[in-house]
């Protein structure tokens, strides 16, 4: 199995020559000490990182998994030393207040390391990613002395965290969360409930656990208007930064999944733990949201992590493995078959990964300019820029953790593919890639979640069309600037078209709505993913718009750098950007097609 | 896990209601015994084995797997029993000869069978299904000695069988064989070499294996021109129908794969092995794709089947598991949510699958009637008659192949989808399905391959897009005449313009590959799912069209049944119809945006 390679020529090209990060970086508090070498030196030193360390651990960790023993869940081989490497070269704190023990950089700087790690090896990056999740609610919920408590041992990496929601009987509808949370005189809590699907709920690479845990005080309201939010440690801090004795918190089982393996995934039994209140009684689902926008943007590098991985190894292989002819004649007469890279549709599925990676990539760096100013809003206690900042992250994040985890899961199987009947060996790696990411699209948020969420509230209820009308104004701006670069012009004429036609497409929806409110959900699917082709295709242009004025100038030191990238950006406007006139279509469809049938009517098997 | 239930009511609908096979079956000499009460009786039967047999061992199998044990391949638990009832039911000579001890009914019998074992569990059918491949070739191009020695015992279901063509260095590109036959005195051959990936290698199922095998004789000619067939049985005939000494063939390892784990897909090394030469000297490449055809359609049930499957399982779940209400008001008031089959994004899933499995169903059905007529003229020797009806299937192959395996993976990944972070837990099976799937584009020629067997051969080189133009016509005659029926017209009307826009489609590519080759394989894939969408379309017509005609006339005694068929095929042209054009863009791009990238500029991660 090869390794995986940081893409750092593509992300710095996102960082320095698309989106101005330098620039950006000068106007964000946080960003004083991100000056361009330090952000180059970080860079390049957690790609090595990730591809000397955590790399080498991907399959293994797969082939291990994860073991319960004795109550304590034991990691793959290899997964200590590696996160003793990574919590000692600091990099859990890498955008955490410097009060705190954090470096204090950008948040972006955090997702960009991410976005490495979690190429390199997803299971292992969920372990600190968890983390993060607690850290953040603790930073902007918990009372100083929580801070002092929990925030510094976590941003240290010497404690790890988690997010505990789901049970049994809810996942999504977390209305129905039945946890409970019985007062104590001493100000504390104690929860009894049962928690599943709970990553990195237990594991040996920490000395403490700290759980964010959903649960019902006495006489709460019913729904989701009487959860609160708890601090159960899984030993109780001994008041001097370390450890003290265990408490009623124990992983009951470990899930069988079908990837993912080296990460933990946790049935979590709570007997009276000890709990903790964080954030105002019966608003726990609020403050477990605030940071929902991150979080999600978190796994929406799931999408562009596993296109990476699996274009790097597949376009290896591509590379090396001879079969038949290409169609236009021999391309190397010399050997017994030319390389399966001369054929065009081995070349149709690289480009597709290829141009979700990149385009995937840009999404993200191009939202976490936003998620720096809302965190900064939110560090500053300037609440009305954070909540500004959060609503325009708020109308991307459902398009980007929903239509890049759907094309992360078609790139994956395009590398298997690539592979032929080797791809489903699984001593390539190629099969676990698809494995690993189908988790993807389901948790954080379902697609069809993202889907109404972006449709339903982000777009109808909260903005009426005015999120929709907001972008596409971007959008429509720079596609008109570009109109005169006659490499671009194609590109711009066509995002033009779209603009138009998403507002169209949003203002028809909205009035259908009104008459037959399933419009909604029978449109959102099509409507995210329809979305989702538009916004990369923004990206794309902007990429191409950059690449076309360095090749205009000249002197450009990797000029087949900048033509790879209007090469990429042609492909995917004409080979992938049509499917957006599916979605057009399928979300205009009446909702009779989908509603008509009654449930005992759809099979017919007994 | 639930268990799987055989769809006799839609197979039955097929198989009486829409393609006549009563009557069809009249025109057979095989069709004989196959009288209606006959049929009915086998499928009833069949399904019963496949229900409260085979089912129960799915997910067993999958967990336990195949071993290696001292050179002998163990199946999983309950395997052997089962095969042991399949055998002595005499299912495995179901479509075979009776000459040879099958019970001699048509080829599309032993399609029905397929189906229901294959969804009921995929794995376990691949054995008898390898049998298949190699009783076919021994009945086509044995000699008589050769069909008393292994067809009897293979049709008996005392042997099994196999097809070992792949090698470490190549898969598609069969002329790279290396595998040697040396000829002996005796008119025996020893061959020697390596083969990988073979299905049924070994087991423990039967008491021997006939392997039928590529390798080429010394002096012959390079590439495909000079590769020779070859029948080497694990153990060596007794000569009296019992088995002797063991042969030079032994399994020298097993692949560890994504899925069809309870399939033995083996490494076999033949060592100084004794072989038969079957069929003539260099034309083994010819013998062995004899009936490619009908292996295809085999390989093209995993298309319908995971479907099929996937849908019964997230059907039950969708009716059961509750979460959120409905946008369109409270379905379930007095539940604390309502149960998931009542959004319309979970119905989007739900009839994604439903619409792929009964519309997969319909074109295995509607070409399984050619491969009847096409069995039927190499039975009676008539070889213009076989020639002819080849051709018929051999358009219809790759798109069933290719275009049903595709959506096959589609419908087992939004059966995970409906099954939110519950469908990625093994115990539900969900994955499992997907796991399994995922081989179906890869083996018996991935999905490239279809793609440029359709356009480049069976289209453009063979027919010059005669195939096309007479396969439309059909289409479009029949639209034609549903024009009057008021619940079918707008079906017609579309299938009339999609007829029209196939043959355009096709002579703009025709044109177009004259002056650029790599055109072919550039618009090969979209040229496939093209073809697949709109084939699609015409089986949801046609079967729309007879439940229009039951419920015109009225006293149908399951009205609901074809309601529901009307309703699936609305939502069909709806909402996965569309695709059809995004396709149909893409085929025309230029190749430029595929090829102009040197393989050395598509990464630049160095």
């Amino acid at each position: 199995m090869p390794l995986y390679k940081a893409p750092l020529r593509d992300m710095k090209f996102l960082l320095n020559e698309v989106f101005d990060y330098p620039g950006h970086y000068t106007r964000l508090k946080t960003g004083e000490n991100a000056t361009p070498d330090i952000v180059d030196a970080i860079l390049n030193e957690c790609g090595k990182f990730c591809e000397a360390v955590l790399s080498p651990l991907y399959q293994s960790g797969d082939e291990e998994g994860c073991k319960l023993d004795n109550g304590e869940v034991i990691t793959p081989k290899g997964y200590r030393e590696a996160y003793q490497q990574y919590a000692q070269g600091g990099w859990q704190g890498l955008s955490a207040p410097e009060e705190y023990g954090g470096q204090g950089l950008p948040a972006s700087m955090g997702l960009f390391k991410q976005e490495m790690m979690g190429t390199a090896n997803w299971s292992f990056s969920m372990y600190p990613g968890l983390s993060m999740g607690a850290m953040n609610t603790i930073f902007l919920h918990g009372s100083d002395d929580q801070k002092q408590t929990y925030l510094v041992p976590l941003t240290e990496g010497r404690w790890g965290g988690t997010m505990c929601l789901t049970e049994p009987q809810c996942g999504t509808d977390l209305g129905q969360v039945k946890t409970k949370a019985a007062p104590q005189e001493d100000g504390s809590f104690k929860l009894s409930g049962t928690k599943i699907f709970i990553s990195s709920g237990d594991h040996d690479l920490t000395e403490n656990i700290v759980h964010i845990v959903l649960a019902r005080l006495p006489d709460a309201p019913k729904g989701t208007r009487g959860i609160s939010l708890f601090i159960v440690p899984k030993l109780l801090p001994d008041g001097n930064g370390g450890v003290g004795e265990a408490n009623g918190v124990t992983c009951g089982s470990l899930e069988k999944k079908m990837g993912i393996k080296a990460s933990a995934t946790c049935v979590m039994n709570f007997d009276e733990a000890t709990g903790f209140l964080i954030g105002p009684e019966n608003e726990g689902l609020n403050c477990m949201f605030t940071f929902m926008n991150t979080a999600r943007i978190g796994t929406a590098i799931q999408g562009v992590g596993p296109a990476e991985l699996s274009y790097q190894w597949a376009l290896d292989y591509a590379r090396e493995r001879r079969s038949m002819r290409a169609l236009s004649g021999k391309k190397e007469p010399d050997e017994v078959a030319d390389s399966l890279i001369h054929h065009a549709d081995v070349r149709r599925m690289l480009l597709t990964q290829k141009a979700v990676a990149e385009g995937g990539r840009a999404m993200l760096y191009y939202a976490a300019r936003l998620a720096d100013h809302m965190v900064e809003g939110h560090t500053a206690g300037d609440q009305k820029k954070a909540d500004a900042y959060d609503d325009k992250l708020g109308f991307l994040t459902p398009i980007l953790k929903g239509f890049l985890t759907e094309l992360g899961n078609e790139a994956a199987n395009l590398g298997v593919q690539v592979f032929g009947g080797h791809g489903y060996i699984r001593e390539h790696g190629m099969e676990q890639i698809v494995r690993d990411t189908r988790i993807a699209t389901l948790y954080e948020g379902t697609t069809g979640i993202q889907a109404l969420d972006l449709l339903g509230r982000k777009v109808l209820l909260m903005t009426q069309g005015g999120a929709v009308r907001e972008f596409t104004l971007k959008v429509a701006n720079f596609a008109r600037k570009t109109l005169t670069d006659k490499r671009v012009r194609p590109f711009s004429v066509e995002l033009l078209k779209l603009t138009a036609q998403w507002n169209v497409l949003t203002v028809r929806l909205m009035l259908a709505a009104r008459k037959d409110r399933d419009v909604v959900s029978s449109a959102a699917n099509d409507f995210l993913m329809y979305s989702g082709y538009v916004t990369m295709a923004y990206m794309w242009a902007r990429m191409a718009a950059v690449a076309s004025d360095k090749l205009e100038k000249g002197g450009a030191d990797s000029e087949d750098f900048y033509r790879a990238k209007l090469a990429t950006a042609e492909f995917y406007y004409e080979r992938l950007l049509p499917r957006a006139q599916a979605h057009a279509t399928g979300m205009l469809s009446p909702t009779r097609s989908l509603m008509q049938l009654a449930p005992e009517h759809m099979a017919f098997t007994d």
